[in-house]
């Protein structure tokens, strides 16, 4: 079926259901948030009641200016829906303890990743967009649907996040086109830029200057390492930040964040810059992930963990 | 005169001209330097060697991979220049001890900024525009020089800089379609944002993490003060980063970097997010500035200085 036969099949499937969901996936980010308050407000407006705006885990409160933010709630057992949309998920376990609303629906299947099977009955799956906002953006311009400041400045949120503001190299020439078009649309930048990029928690902006500072080299500086014990206390911090900054330090190519989550279990975030696949580092220690972003979990204490990351690391180094 | 009338007048002066020059400013940055090389190539391949790309100042190596980055040359006392084409400077002063390579020359002044006052030959002033590099396009559009791949990966670095990859205000819809279609011509996107957002100086990167454990906040974490003596050696570090990371925290309304430059003498740069005027402030200390970020130095110790801003933002945290 092409685009535009999916998107006359989900209006029939909408117009007929009783009950509508729209979900979020667990640990959701802008893209998938962006995504759910844009669809989810168009939807609302459309079908009122009949939707509800589901969410699988804890919304990050710096999203709160997107539209119907206060209006997302966590699935009730009681409730079974005759359509689900589920946004940006590669697959239904991003669903966490929810996968059940999923129970007897037509599954909407909206999302952007490669490893994504088109698990929904109506899949808009292209792993070509930039972001899953911007398939939202398609099938609300294929349905015809006015977009306004609201919608387009949870729709902008979406791509913009997942492109990190427009650097990487998932970014099109219509991904440029949509957000030039949403822009157009009166969206307040400055407030966007300030409350989705400039807003670092306090507690995270101390986490990240504590734990900045134990940074250690290894093999000419093209390795770092950033280490975090437990006893320091933050644990439910956002972290980030932190391996990210160390992998942006020119003579860096892997960049290593090793955090003791309980007491001698470890988890282990990778990033390159270039060449190093870190993935297949991960793989080694029965994680995964991709090409430059990867992490897996040990049992172990943080020293140990640490040696046998550096021995391990040094033959990707070349 | 309009656009286009300037456009014509341009290729004419420089058709007639036997020596040409086009300037970067003081301090350069991306939309400075990718408007430099951008505009630069183009009239290095029609002219050639009647052409010398000059800066008026050291050039950051991470701009390293534009186009005749070699070939910049500081301006030499003897050579008299029939044009010099000025890029993104307000005024004259931002050529530094090279202001004088504008005598006897018919100048081209491109620039965005609302305080230049026109003081060219040939003024391409739009303050409306994202960047000069934006106005470099445009420029190049009227005079139908087809722009390959080398050349846009120089305007897309002004743009991407001088926006803040797309995320400050001064970004419009017509920046994104232009940035969308230099995407088009195949620039290396993921080998620019490595470049130009992901190398930070091992140096720079160990004075960050060392000076902003230093953070301290006052009135109820709105304001953040940041201080850095002399005595720690790292003086030629670029510390940009630093006061806006302060500021990023959510609590801080404003931030603020003191910064011992010469012994007892303090460079202050001072920032904020959403309502206090700090070049208000800034001109308390005969400083100046812009509504969100200014500066001043002052000849003190480093804790008058933090006790005099202490006593001077209080008034505006309201």
């Amino acid at each position: 079926m092409n685009f535009k036969e999916n998107v006359n099949l989900l209006k029939i499937k909408l117009d007929k259901a009783s009950k509508i969901g729209i979900i979020s996936h667990i640990k959701p980010d802008g893209d998938n948030l962006g995504s759910l308050f844009s669809l989810g407000t168009v939807l609302k407006r459309q079908y009122g009641d009949k939707i509800d705006i589901l969410k699988s885990d804890n919304i990050p409160d710096k999203y709160n200016f997107l539209s119907n933010y206060n209006k997302a709630i966590e699935p009730n057992k009681d409730t079974n829906y005759d359509v689900v949309i589920v946004l940006d998920c590669g697959d239904e376990k991003r669903l966490g303890k929810y996968e059940h609303v999923l129970n007897g629906a037509v599954v909407v299947n909206i999302d952007h990743h490669i490893s994504n099977k088109s698990f929904g009955d109506i899949n808009f799956v292209y792993s070509d967009a930039s972001s899953t906002g911007e398939i939202v953006y398609k099938i609300l311009k294929q349905m015809n649907i006015k977009i306004d400041q609201e919608i387009a400045t949870c729709i902008y949120v979406a791509i913009s996040t997942d492109t990190g503001s427009f650097k990487y190299d998932n970014t099109t020439k219509e991904t440029h086109e949509i957000a030039g078009k949403l822009l157009d649309l009166g969206i307040d930048l400055n407030n966007i830029t300030k409350r989705v990029y400039q807003s670092i928690k306090l507690n995270d902006a101390l986490y990240f200057i504590r734990t900045l500072k134990n940074i250690e080299f290894f093999y000419d500086y093209r390795l770092a390492i950033v280490c975090s014990s437990n006893v320091n206390g933050y644990n439910n911090q956002d972290t980030e930040g932190i391996v990210e900054y160390a992998r942006d330090i020119d003579t860096v190519e892997v960049a290593c964040f090793i955090k003791e989550i309980e007491e001698n279990k470890i988890k282990v975030s990778l990033r390159s810059k270039s060449y190093v696949d870190v993935a297949k580092i991960a793989e080694k220690f029965d994680g995964g992930g991709h090409v430059r972003a990867a992490g897996f979990t040990l049992c172990n204490t943080i020293d140990c963990v640490k040696d046998k990351i550096i021995l391990e690391i040094e033959k990707y180094l070349g």
